[in-house]
């Protein structure tokens, strides 16, 4: 693991590493902010609850970095921030034919690819799930009893089947406009038919709402989602997620945001709130 | 004047704008930022203080208003930001021969050229005290008798260099990690030369430290410094304007800050506090 960029930042350090992923089959970006409770204590005596934040298409580690002014709130709470890229990238990964946005590059979906060409690469489920938790849990002063899950939009999806897929492990999730039935939009059908093949009973795994409908153990859920969000009726969809929640006694905690859009100006106007949240849940 | 992009933020609206600018004889874009006090109240009852933000070499608007979590802190002290591009840009704008980053496009320096080819519309100076503020006032709730201005990097020049000459325009001046002495660093001496000739004596008009030296109204002042800012020893130098502040008794607060460095991490570790000094200062 190789340390490329560390910058002081509300009294803790944003830092950037590069390094081999096995499952993935390629070279990897991250980033981690480490609050100033680790420099502040003995090197070794303390350890911090961690959150991870996964972004949406198009992204990598840094947007989220550079846009969401999390640090703030994470240094005020004391929690790290992993902040991993969303897709493999590098010589060799392929990528849609055409470049698309929504597809390949930059759009991994958080899930095992099972199709060719992209099974060989595309295996963000086991990065996430289990790959980069191990890194990180070698080389940074985390809890790793104390673990949460966040993302946007794409990235809202993968921390909200993540979570549900693991309810052990996170203590709670959250999500900014996220996709919440990937089975029942454009972007997702696109995506879970080239990376998943056209057996629609393999999408399920990866379905927020399919995977509510099943959840046996609840944790904590909050998703805040704008009014004027460009994407929210073709390819959000929060009402399934609310209905299914609602079905299922699960405990949602659903915001709609008057006037705001898909940006990260809406995700910077509640950033803190969502680590207040998480901060809550992991110090209970 | 043509809006392009409208995002709500922090209760508040982030604007962008496109206008024909006379003074620099192209079309320019620039940012605003009204916070939730404008909406909330009638629509012209209302009139709020307003800070214009100077950026730093290579950036546009975009930079600091995406980057630096401004938006925060000024809808909660019921500030308008303005935020103005670098330099003239399009078609017909001369930039330097090899695309250097320190000099032609976004890098106006905030002054007014007086040699060929840059006279004809490297005018950042007019723009920013007559042009740019006439458009404000002319469109937003703006309380003209209360204004303020800083900056970062180059942008810190052009802050504290607008600041000390017009005084009774401001109400306070801030930078971070500001170019203090053009006249006394290498991206200061290669502008200056081209931009203003081989007659020195012209170039003490923009040179913040020689300006401090010959103010006669003083305004409070704030500068944050990384000390570990790469630029810090070879063009920020920020000691010669302390030694001119101190010989002079000019209000200046200086604050080092251990292990920052030059980058958009720094300022945004210290944005609410220069927005609380505006503040202090406006609203007496």
């Amino acid at each position: 693991m190789k340390k490329i960029a560390s910058n002081n930042c509300f009294g803790g350090e944003q830092l950037r590493f590069r390094h081999n992923s096995t499952v993935l089959g390629c070279e990897m970006t991250f980033s981690v902010y480490l609050p100033h409770q680790i420099g502040a204590a003995a090197a070794d005596a303390i350890r911090l609850p961690v959150v991870y934040w996964l972004s949406g298409l198009t992204c990598t580690d840094e947007n989220f970095v550079q846009k969401a002014g999390v640090q703030r709130a994470a240094s005020k709470l004391g929690l790290i921030i992993v902040t991993p890229d969303t897709s493999p990238r590098g010589e060799g990964v392929p990528d849609d034919e055409e470049g698309a946005y929504d597809f390949g590059l930059g759009a991994g979906f958080y899930l095992n690819a099972t199709q060719e060409p992209w099974s060989k690469h595309y295996h963000m489920y086991d990065y996430i799930c289990q790959e980069l938790p191990a890194v990180i849990e070698e080389h940074f002063p985390v809890d790793s009893s104390r673990q949460s899950i966040f993302g946007h939009s794409m990235g809202g999806h993968g921390a909200l089947t993540i979570a549900l897929k693991n309810p052990d492990r996170f203590k709670s999730v959250s999500a900014f406009a996220p996709i919440v039935s990937p089975i029942n939009c454009p972007w997702g059908v696109k995506a879970f038919k080239n990376y998943l093949g056209e057996d629609t009973t393999a999408w399920e795994k990866y379905d927020a709402v399919a995977l509510v409908k099943n959840a046996k153990t609840h944790i904590p859920m909050l998703i805040d989602q704008g009014s004027a969000d460009q994407f929210l009726e073709e390819q959000l969809k929060p009402s399934l997620l609310m209905e299914a929640c609602r079905q299922t006694g699960y405990p949602l905690r659903y915001n709609i945001r008057d006037g705001y859009d898909h940006s990260f100006f809406f995700i910077a106007s509640f950033i803190e709130e969502h680590i207040r949240f998480h901060a809550d849940a992991l110090n209970r």
